[in-house]
Parts: structure tokens; C-alpha cells; sequence
């Protein structure tokens, strides 16, 4: 049995995606509370694979996550999850909605139920906590009728009862998480591929990129750039693509690109994701 | 005079980003709790302007400042705000690092001076609050050795001693912020506009887009793409480009562009951001 890392405490949406991936291995979970340990753990070989959250997280940065990938580590994406964001509203057994006096969770999903909170919890106290988790353990270790904002997962592992399912004020708002590991994905024949590459900051470089792409009728699903702080005037772009680094077409079109790029890195081809739901 | 909108509480990033504006116009600040109400309080006339985060801000989401511009409202984007995030250690008179017993700030700030915390106040357990400027309130209103992590001017506000300054463990991380206004800026000669446009999910799609302004040599500083939820297979993508929209080039490159897309809307052209540093 190997070891995959994930970022903790038990109970958040990081941890709903870390069962998915050993559902599938049957691997253990370690649990790391920072994304440099749980990044590192893998470089290390401390596990085989980490599960990272890399878009749209509401636990950690998500920056960090691409700048380790990109300039400290040489490790590959080998699957992407990607996870709904679902708040519920769950208290200890007995406490009814109207006897709540106080509401926890992290500010984001305080944020995201702001509409449910204000109309139907409108006069009580708000408090911040570090994670989804950690509210809902204040609230099963509390003799007051508190409730925490919190996953399904985190009322099953905490004990408590849910009030309220699905109290976000907008619907399909999701994160998007990696699993890495130092080995490579095989192709499955509906697969994606992301890079990280620099262009020059000037007219048409990022163009004279996309048309080799263009050229040989590759689709992009995600283009991003941020600028490059360790190589001024450069920008760095991340890009997802259909198809695996070793599919012919795309074989040559990496090739053509590398040679127009000074920073150039295969972050790893990985099977494209789709909801079972 | 007229009034200025900003993302409350007093003493945060946001707040530091309102006060360069008002020192401009000498306006007067009205805060506001929510970035829907600061965006709508533009759109329904209570204030001339508001100062909202836009990219890698710690307080508030960002996808939610985007959605609201492209989606909700007709506001120009008139000035863009470059604020470093520098964190600083802050206690009551009179308290010293080796009695700290308590540390509080917001989860983001907590894990962006991790290293720091776990070499200075080891042992030293870690709360989260709503803010940074909520955890400077919480100290100040203690009479336990408690310290916040937040900026100097919470500091100044709350009237609590530096222990340290500069205490993240990254240095070059920013937030940027925009001044959005029913008005629209004038040309300055060295502006930047953003605009949002959709293209088809099909190989070359982008690729056109953006060769109408590589032919007509337009520097692009930032490309960002994410799935349209309300047009299926349609990805939106923010473009923030050199030069105004008046400026003859450009407009007759967005003029083609918009010809090419389904969905395009200018969210302004601005003055570039040069710091004073």
C-alpha cells in the first residue's frame, strides 16, 4: 500500500477530493497542513502521490501551488478532480435553527453564504475560523447552541446534524484539485496536457505561440498569465490543452513551441475529468 | 465632495488602497461590507466611485468582483491600484514577543507568514478572524498578551505596537485594485484597458481573436480564460491590453474583435499603475 499526501485537517472539500483518489488506489492518507510540505513530501518520495488544490480553493493559495509546480520541484500532474462547493449548516443534535447564537466557519464560505446568513440567521454572531473543519470542531466540543458552515463529510466525521444542505448564495462555483506524483500518466486517448512558458513582453509573441496551436488544430481550455518576477520583461503563461504530450500532433507542436520559448515546462498529461453525477 | 466606496472594515489592504484615492480627490470614504453592495452602491448612485480588489486580494474573492462587472452592471474600470502585501506583528503597549500567547489574523495572512510563526512563536496557538483588521480590534480590546498579524495602518488605527515588521515569508506579493465609476477616464498617453470577450470552444478560436492585435502590434499584459456558465461551450476571456479605447489602433482593433464574438464588453481604459517607490 503507498502513502498519498493531502492537505488537512480531515473534513474539508481537500479531503473530500484526497478520498476520491484512494477509493481509486486504496491507498493511505497522510495528512500535511501546509501545500510546500505536501508538494515536497512527493519530491521526496516521503509518498507517492499528494493531492493539491490548484483553482478556485477556499483552503490555502492557489499561486503557491502553480509557483511550486513551476519553479522549485520537477514533479507531474497525473489526474485532475474537481470538486462542487456545497456549504451545509450543521450543529449538534437537538440545537434547532432558531436556537443558533453564534455562526463559524472560514471567512470565504461565511462570504459564500452571505445571502442564506443574512436572511435567515440575520442577528447572529459571525466568527472566522482557519478552515471549514476547525468550525465544526468548535461547534461538536461547545455546550452552546453554535453551528458551523462546514462539508457533508466534516457533520459525519464531527457528529453533527445537518440544518441546512446546500446554503451557498450561488451555485456551480467549484475547486480544482491535482494529484502529482514523480511518475507520468499513459495516455488514455482523452487527455489534457498543461504548460508553463514564457513569451517576450511585446507584440505578438503570445500570438506567435497560440499559432502553432492554431496550426495544427489543437484545442486550448484554459490560457492564464502572470508576469515572470525572476526573468523581467517576461511573462509567464499557463495553458491547458487537449491531448497527451505524446500524441503525435502534440508531440510536434511542444517541439515547435519549445524552441520560440527561454522557459519552457511540461507540467504533465492526465486524463480529462468528467462528473460521474 | 462627493463619496468614495470601500470594502470595510478600516485598517485593511482595501482600506490602504481607498486612502491613495481619496488623497487624490479629497472625497470621503463610506464603507461598505460586501463587494456586491460597494459594486451596486456605483451602479444606484450613493457614491461616485468605489475602490474594489481585483486580482490576488486577500480579503473578498476576486472571481466575484469579475462576475459583477462583466455580468451585472455597466461601470468603467478609471484607475488600476498596485498595494504590496506587507504583514507586520502588533501587540498591546507594553506586551513582548516572549509573552505572546495568541496570534490572530485572517487564514490567508496566517499561512503567508507561516515560516516566521513557526520560527518565532513556535508554540504559540493560531486563531483566525474575519479580517486582519478584525484581529488588530480583538487585541486591542484584550487584556491577554495577544498578538495580530496585519498592516501598519491597522497599527496606527488601533492604536497597537509593532513587534515586527515584514513578517510574510514571500516578499513581491500584491493586490491589485480598481476605481469603478459610471464615468469613464480620459486618455493619458500610457493607459491600459480590459475587456471581457467570449470565443467558440473549438482549435483557433483565441488564435484569431488575438491576431487582430498582434497585426495591428498591441501588447497584451494579461490573458485569462474560464468557462462561461450561462453559454455553454463558450469560454470567457479577460484581456487587459495597452493603450485607451479611444486611441485610433486599438479601437479599430476592438471594432474586428467585436465583430468576432458573441458575447464583448470594454470594462475600461485606465491609466497604467506606476509605483511611486
Amino acid at each position: 500500500m503507498e502513502k498519498i499526501g493531502y492537505l488537512g485537517p480531515k473534513g474539508t472539500f481537500t479531503h473530500d477530493a484526497a478520498l476520491i483518489r484512494t477509493k481509486e488506489t486504496n491507498d493511505q492518507l497522510v495528512e500535511y497542513d501546509s501545500i510546500q510540505e505536501l508538494i515536497y513530501a512527493v519530491a521526496e518520495g516521503e509518498v507517492s502521490e499528494s493531492v493539491v488544490p490548484i483553482e478556485n480553493a477556499m483552503e490555502g493559495t492557489v499561486n503557491l501551488t502553480i509557483d511550486i509546480l513551476v519553479h522549485e520541484v520537477n514533479l507531474n500532474i497525473i489526474k485532475e478532480l474537481v470538486i462542487p462547493i456545497q456549504h451545509c449548516l450543521m450543529a449538534r443534535n437537538g440545537v434547532k435553527m432558531e436556537d443558533i447564537k453564534r455562526v463559524l466557519s472560514h471567512p470565504q464560505a461565511l462570504a459564500q453564504c452571505r445571502k442564506f446568513l443574512d436572511s435567515c440567521l440575520k442577528n447572529v454572531q459571525r466568527d472566522a475560523t482557519q478552515s471549514t473543519a476547525a468550525a465544526a470542531v468548535l461547534v461538536r466540543d461547545s455546550e452552546l447552541p453554535w453551528a458551523a458552515i462546514a462539508n457533508l463529510r466534516a457533520a459525519h466525521i464531527y457528529g453533527l446534524k445537518i440544518l441546512k444542505e446546500g446554503i451557498q448564495d450561488h451555485n456551480g462555483n467549484s475547486t480544482r484539485f491535482v494529484v502529482i506524483s514523480n511518475k507520468e500518466a499513459q495516455r488514455t486517448g482523452r487527455d489534457k496536457t498543461t504548460l508553463a512558458f514564457t513569451v517576450d513582453h511585446k507584440p505578438g509573441s503570445l500570438f506567435r505561440a497560440l499559432k502553432i496551436f492554431a496550426d495544427m488544430n489543437i484545442n486550448l481550455t484554459k490560457i492564464e498569465s502572470r508576469p515572470m518576477r525572476t526573468l523581467l520583461g517576461q511573462y509567464l503563461f499557463l495553458v491547458d490543452l487537449e491531448g497527451h504530450k505524446d500524441d503525435t500532433v502534440v508531440k510536434e507542436a511542444l517541439e515547435q513551441l519549445y524552441k520560440q520559448c527561454k522557459f519552457f515546462k511540461i507540467l504533465g498529461s492526465y486524463p480529462r475529468f468528467y462528473s460521474k453525477e
